[in-house]
C-alpha cells in the first residue's frame, strides 16, 4: 500500500470530508491505487485504446485532445490538479476512445484500475453515489461547452478563459489555448495584440 | 388512468422489453402518466423555466434550441417520436434551463412529473440502472456532438445527416437543418445547389 503522504490533501478531502467515507473505507479504497509519473509529452491514452483505469492528477497538467480526419489535434480540455485522467466513453462502453490525454508538464497520478474501482463502488455505496452525480456534472460540462461553442465567438471564449482561468495562461502554450477556443494560433497573437493596445 | 392503447408499440417495447418490466410494474408506472399535445410552434420548455416533468414523443417532432447574447436561435437537436422532452440539465439540478423545446409539428406526448418519476425509480429498480444508463449514453451523444463541431465543417455535417437521418429532411424546414449544422441558410441553399450540380 502507498505511504498516507502519497495522497494529497485535495484528495483526502474529497473522499473523507466531501464524500464522507470512514477512515476504514478510506484506507481500504486507497489500497488499490498506485502512484507513478507521466513525464512531459507522453499520453495517458491515445485514439483508438481502450480505458481501463482512471488516474488522478496529483501534480502536474496535461491536455486532451481529438485528432481531426486531417491530422490536426483540437483540443477539448485541460487536465489540472485534481482532475481525473480516462476516456470517459471508453471506460463506461469498453469500446476504443476517440481522445488522447497528453502531459504538458510532469504529471504525479494516483491510478485505480476500473475493476478496482467497480468493485470498490459495490463494497462503499456513497463513491457509486457520488460517481453518479459526478457522471451528471460532466455531462452538464460538457453540454455547456457545446453550447459555448455554437453560441459565442473565439473572442468572447478568449476572454471568458481569462477571467475565469487565468492560471491557464502561465502553465498552458498559447497554441494549445488556440486550439482549445478554436483559433489558429497566429489569429490569437493578433488578437492578444489588438485586446492590449485597446485596452 | 389513460387507456391501454395510449400507449405507443415503441413506448410498451421499450419498458417490458428492453427494461423488462412486469406486466405488473408496467401498469403502475403508466397510471402516473398524462397524455396532451402541444400544439406546432408551442414550447415544452423555455430558457429560465425549470424542468420538473418529462414528456415521451408519441408523434410529432420538435426542434430544442438554445439563444445566443444577439437573440439568434442555435439549435442543438431535433426531437422525434421515442424521444423525451425536457431540459436535461434542469431537470437533474433544480435551475432554471438554458434550452427551448418547440414543436415543428403538433407533437402528441406522454408527460410523468419529476415527483412521480423518482418515486417509480424507487419503486422499480430496473427503471432507476436503465435511466443511469441512459444517462451515460445521452452524455455519450453530446460528447461526440462537440467532438463534431470541433473536427468537421458545416459541409460534412450536412452530408452525415443526409446519410445518417435523411427522414430529417421530410419533416423540418431548411432553415432548422441550417441551424442545426452551423450554417446560415442561404449558404446552406447554395452549398445544396452546389452538391446537386456536381452529383
Amino acid at each position: 500500500m502507498l505511504p498516507h503522504e502519497t495522497f494529497p490533501q485535495l484528495f483526502i478531502d474529497l473522499f473523507t470530508g466531501k464524500m464522507g467515507m470512514s477512515d476504514q473505507e478510506f484506507d481500504f479504497f486507497c489500497k488499490h491505487f498506485k502512484a507513478f509519473t507521466i513525464k512531459k509529452k507522453d499520453f495517458y491514452v491515445k485514439e483508438g485504446s481502450i480505458t481501463n483505469s482512471k488516474a488522478y492528477v496529483k501534480k502536474g497538467c496535461g491536455r486532451s485532445f481529438i485528432m481531426d480526419k486531417n491530422g490536426k489535434e483540437r483540443i477539448t480540455n485541460f487536465l489540472f490538479e485534481d482532475w481525473w485522467l480516462g476516456d470517459f466513453e471508453s471506460y463506461y462502453t469498453g469500446n476504443p476512445g476517440k481522445t488522447y490525454h497528453q502531459a504538458i508538464e510532469d504529471m504525479d497520478v494516483l491510478e485505480i484500475s476500473k475493476t478496482d474501482f467497480l468493485k470498490m463502488e459495490d463494497e462503499i455505496p456513497k463513491l457509486k453515489m457520488w460517481y453518479e452525480l459526478k457522471i451528471k456534472k460532466h455531462s452538464f460540462a460538457i453540454i455547456n461547452q457545446l453550447y459555448d461553442v455554437k453560441t459565442t465567438t473565439c473572442e468572447e471564449r478568449y476572454l471568458e478563459l481569462i477571467k475565469k482561468h487565468p492560471q491557464i495562461f502561465q502553465r498552458v502554450p498559447l497554441q494549445y489555448i488556440a486550439s482549445y477556443i478554436d483559433m489558429e494560433p497566429q489569429s490569437l497573437s493578433r488578437m492578444r495584440k489588438r485586446l492590449q493596445e485597446s485596452a
